[in-house]
């Protein structure tokens, strides 16, 4: 066994788009569990737009990583040793190890995955943090009815995949937005959207127009810029919009260009009746379990399609995690370590 | 007994502010009431900030007012006549007469008034449109809990001084903006408004942020422009925006200099997770009586205080509107009719 833990650290905070300057691989001492803790090994981690966030001292719903500690996220890790009586040697968990080989925990934040009822990867997407974000938005804010519309960005990603599939299965009429005519092609063909958009085509707007003949009553936004600017026209009386993410904005430096748009948008949601809503999914956290029994279901019935993108290697997740911000990831991102 | 009908049309759609030119005094003739209606002697117009949306030709919740047509409103209004079962001559009921001396109706959308209840131009402001508009914004979505805090612009306005007025009664602080000192003192000295903020003072943004310390969980918003600007740096994580009006940019000819803001308001929408929801008040007309057996009752017992600004003569009408959007009334805006 190695005596030492690979893990990358925040080396600056990005201006712009991240890029390898940002991170910093570093070889630490293995950390030694303490009295009632488990030492674990990461042999996935979550990459997930939400990191970009924590990379800026910007004021957000979490506090943002210190330079030079390792970068946040989920992982699902084995139980090397254990001084903890809910886990055993072997275990597979899923919990918040962090962009880094090894971890120790006293087993807050920890749950023990059952490796025959779903693949463990599925911890990190569509039965984890991306498909709960789904789950709780559409549940607690969307809401759509059957014959309703229900649009979603970045559609082929864990959260968007799963958006349009439980729509389908809520009798909504499912409109996916994704980049470039694979993921289109997979969203209609593969995941039974009834249509699929690409935002990169030239007559985005008019296409989505188009593939809405009864306009949106759900827009669930986790891209926002171009795309709610496409969407904003089509809503319809008492539409919701839950707002989980923004990831189209992320990496920007400065506002757009005027006009301040803000008053079309407010005017928007007064004379349509909108209902605008940001969460995070751990506003919900007490319907995981409803959450995991559901969708759970109907993964192992075969009801529902999900799709991994792994890149092997933790000294290659800063690149990928880059290449998540402008979309480049094919279903949900995953990092296999060790 | 007149034979004319003196009523108010609209001559022309205004850019901007609306002026005499926008409006044409009429002297058309006498309705005569058909089979089963009554024929009513409007007493007391209202005027009130949606009006001007129904001025312009811009898509709403509602048919904009055609050219020639009698501009829309509601009424109190004295039965001349009945060949309905439900009203007798003499009765006073509340309507939607419009912007004229008399009128016909079936009796839909007519309500009987109590006089010895509470005076009857009070179902034109605090019992009727927009004491109901206070109500249901934060009974559904404003939610106000007792140690919070909820702010409000245009507050000595029938709208405002109601929400904070019921926002006290539920516990909660009340925060006021008004334009000018008078109106301010008012709030704090009459209405019991924890604090009165005059937006036109050169030192807004910071006096909204020293009379909110605990930050903003309601917003009740009715103007937009520059106080929701100084506004939403103060909302608090899980805040709640009712809006039912945006009357500062109502005139606006133009959207202001860039840059596009809306990317700051999708952000804060995000990482404080607001519940931003527009409504009209007949969303909720299922509640209507709730509203007034609970806001009655309290006015009754007097404790609840309203103010009335009453102009007179139909013929002053459009001044007093073109007045209204600039905030120069003090209370429930009304003309007297006849």
């Amino acid at each position: 066994m190695t005596t030492a833990n690979r893990r990358i650290v925040l080396a600056a905070r990005p201006h712009g788009e991240p890029n390898a300057s940002h991170f910093r691989l570093e070889e630490a001492r293995m950390p030694v569990p303490k009295a009632g803790e488990v030492l674990l090994a990461n042999r996935y981690l979550s990459l997930d737009p939400y990191m970009r966030g924590r990379m800026s001292a910007a004021k957000s719903y979490a506090e943002p990583v210190a330079i030079g500690d390792t970068m946040v996220g989920a992982t699902v890790a084995e139980v090397l040793a254990s001084d903890h009586p809910g886990f055993d040697v072997g275990d597979m968990v899923v919990g918040f190890g962090g962009w880094q080989e090894f971890t120790t925990s006293d087993g807050r934040g920890l749950r023990k995955l059952d490796p025959a009822a779903a693949p463990v990867t599925t911890a990190l997407g569509i039965l984890g943090m991306p498909g709960m974000t789904a789950y709780a938005g559409l549940r607690n804010i969307g809401r759509p009815k059957a014959g309703e519309t229900v649009a979603v960005a970045a559609a082929t990603g864990p959260v968007g995949s799963l958006v349009g599939q439980i729509a389908k299965r809520r009798g909504a009429r499912a409109v996916g937005i994704a980049g470039g005519p694979e993921k289109c092609a997979y969203l209609r063909e593969t995941l039974g959207f009834d249509a699929a958009i690409d935002h990169r085509a030239d007559d985005f707007p008019d296409a989505l127009a188009a593939a809405c003949p009864d306009g949106i009553d759900v827009y669930f936004e986790n891209v926002g810029g171009a795309v709610f600017d496409a969407v904003l026209p089509l809503l319809n009386s008492f539409a919701r919009v839950p707002v989980c993410g923004l990831v189209s904005g992320y990496n920007a430096t400065e506002l757009p260009p005027g006009p301040d748009r803000v008053p079309v948008l407010m005017r928007a949601i007064l004379t349509k009746r909108l209902h605008l809503e940001g969460f995070i999914v751990w506003d919900y956290a007490a319907q995981e379990q409803d959450f995991l029994d559901e969708v759970g279901s109907w993964l192992r019935e075969g009801l529902i399609v999900h799709r991994e993108d792994i890149v092997d290697g933790l000294e290659n997740a800063p690149e990928a995690f880059a290449g998540l911000l402008k979309g480049r990831n094919f279903g949900k991102l995953l990092v296999r370590i060790g």
